[in-house]
């Protein structure tokens, strides 16, 4: 058994007393993971005053003596979950108003809480464990960092086996094994892998798409240490670059530093997403920086909080959040390059350390 | 734009039309892209009788215009998708009743629908769409057996680079790369890789554990070509395999080749899930296969209809199903062979071509 991280289960259950709720039902899986240390598929957590309990089912028993924190219950149920939790929830008398996540359970799910009449009263609740987690853990920030060093270290790797005339999904089956064999657990999302005009798809999926010379090449993925993920891109070109080339990507370049530096604990998303966007402004691509500076990651890939022209959010100590500034011109191609950065009262500390300089691969 | 493929918008609306409804909001992607095609991570879908709404945000433009099934119109947000539907619905007077997915949407999207008071009645329906998934026109079909061909040249492609010493992890990496250089979109689920006392576990991730000689190497895995996927498993001996190896391996291949001979359309879950698991315990073995015979697959890998104990559904004609008995003796190994078959009237057509045979890998 691993001991329970201090404050994790103490801050909910303070929140619970203020909140007028004797329990809360957590369906989310990350929820689940961050409180009880369990990874596996199926799960039900039940927190009151008295108890953690995680109900699951019997794939998982070894699993469970192995992951879950001290302190954790842990029931294994045969058949249904939910008659299981409804047996937990009738030991304890005490547990009558049970707040549910409203963003993750599905209407069907809510529908068997109902089902149950009056022996409970179900309140829906938005964000309550996702507030803790958006503040990070020295243990947590080490274990992104190690996921941030696993991906660079996979991306030195790959660069070298680079060539015009691979596909981008040739390069990220390299990319892939490459963060495999450094002991990545899983890729957070499928790399992004778009060359050519493709770099200015924010979104692209790696595709059948053959580099050519002069390609930009951009891959923007992550790995996966004890759960907690990283997230990074670097846009490359594939032969010598163009002028037009070497001048977006100094752009964006400034951007991400003047970002890097200007960004500390306290400051709004939307400030925050003006470091970059200023600088990207003055140099005429403000309309091609369509997505937001950045986001919380952790046990998620996409946390709070959001750095963003629309987000009130406010940066806390301890947050951990992308620093992605982009420009993507359509049909020509784009720049975007990302780090993770633990934030401070006095600045950010770099999570993911690797050269953001232009750099020209062997074509 | 691509053409509908015929009968999947029809069919629904005869059922919406039986279930006294007059659109259906679809929020699960992969049911969305049954009836539009488009394959986005953000979308809701209207089907009413006169019109088939996509409605998702500005970074998929293009997008839509290249995959959008003919006859589906598409409304691009800047914003909220749910301001946009409540447009969408209010522009058909005679839309009032609205089914939606109890099994997909959330507490909190349910209680936006609610919001908009009595201008709709909200239905809960299950399953409208992923019924008619269940049986696959030839087209679907073709594309499981592409999958299955890119999956099946991975595997060998990767079995000449397995050897003792590697851990799960670099051997996961290269089927990775194998299935990507082969054209796979995505990786359905996170590979399989289990080694000596490890295949014991059915749901064994990859792991840090090196590969021993003599080790039981369960892999189990999948390609996606065009959103559809196979799912495959076959279990090797790193160099020789010891006598009660051989015995396991063999039970399960004869179990596994049972149920490819005794299942046809018609049959229900259970009596398909029996064709195996008979053999497998007059082998004395039944304790040690835990999980059901096969699911279905398509757009996901776990779709209806399901083979198992407990399993009533009947397996329809045009269904594409996995077959995969498993013996696991805690502590010691377990052997997996899993293959993906189209069920007809007369039997099942096999999708993924690979020896059965036990295979010594070169240690």
């Amino acid at each position: 058994m691993i001991s329970r991280p201090v404050g994790r289960i103490e801050g909910l259950r303070a929140r619970l007393v203020h909140d007028h709720l004797d329990a809360l039902l957590i369906v989310s899986l990350p929820n689940a993971r961050y409180l009880t240390g369990f990874s596996g598929s199926t799960a039900l957590v039940v927190v009151s005053q008295r108890d953690v309990t995680l109900i699951t089912d019997f794939r998982y028993e070894t699993q469970t003596a192995d992951e879950c924190f001290t302190g954790t219950t842990v029931r294994i149920e045969a058949a249904s979950l939910w008659k299981g939790l409804w047996e937990v929830l009738s030991r304890d008398i005490q547990v009558k108003a049970i707040g549910f996540e409203s963003a993750h359970l599905m209407h069907r799910d809510f529908q068997r809480c109902l089902e149950q009449g009056d022996r409970w009263h179900w309140r829906p609740t938005l964000d309550l464990v996702e507030s803790s987690r958006m503040v990070k853990d020295p243990g947590e920030r080490d274990l992104i960092r190690l996921a941030g060093v696993v991906a660079m270290d996979a991306l030195a790797a790959t660069l070298p086996q680079v060539r015009a005339g691979l596909t981008e999904l040739e390069v990220c089956g390299i990319l892939e094994s490459e963060l495999r064999s450094r002991g990545s657990e899983a890729h957070p999302f499928p790399p992004i892998v778009a060359s050519g005009e493709r770099a200015a798809l924010p979104h692209a999926r790696a595709s059948n798409r053959v580099i050519g010379p002069g390609d930009f090449l951009l891959l923007d993925f992550g790995a996966t240490v004890q759960g907690y993920c990283s997230d990074v891109t670097r846009t490359f070109v594939v032969g010598a670059a163009s002028e037009r080339q070497r001048v977006v990507h100094d752009l964006v370049r400034r951007a991400q530093e003047a970002a890097l530096a200007g960004i500390r604990a306290g400051i709004t998303g939307k400030a925050a997403d003006a470091t970059a966007r200023d600088l990207i402004e003055a140099g005429g691509h403000g309309a091609g920086f369509g997505h937001g500076l950045g986001h919380g990651l952790g046990l998620e890939v996409h946390e709070s909080p959001r750095l963003s022209r629309l987000s009130e959010d406010s940066l806390p100590i301890g947050s951990v959040v992308t620093i992605e500034p982009g420009v993507y011109v359509p049909g020509w191609g784009g720049v975007r390059i990302e780090d993770d950065v633990y934030v401070t009262s006095g600045g950010v500390e770099l999570l993911t350390e690797y050269p953001r300089a232009l750099v020209e691969l062997t074509p």
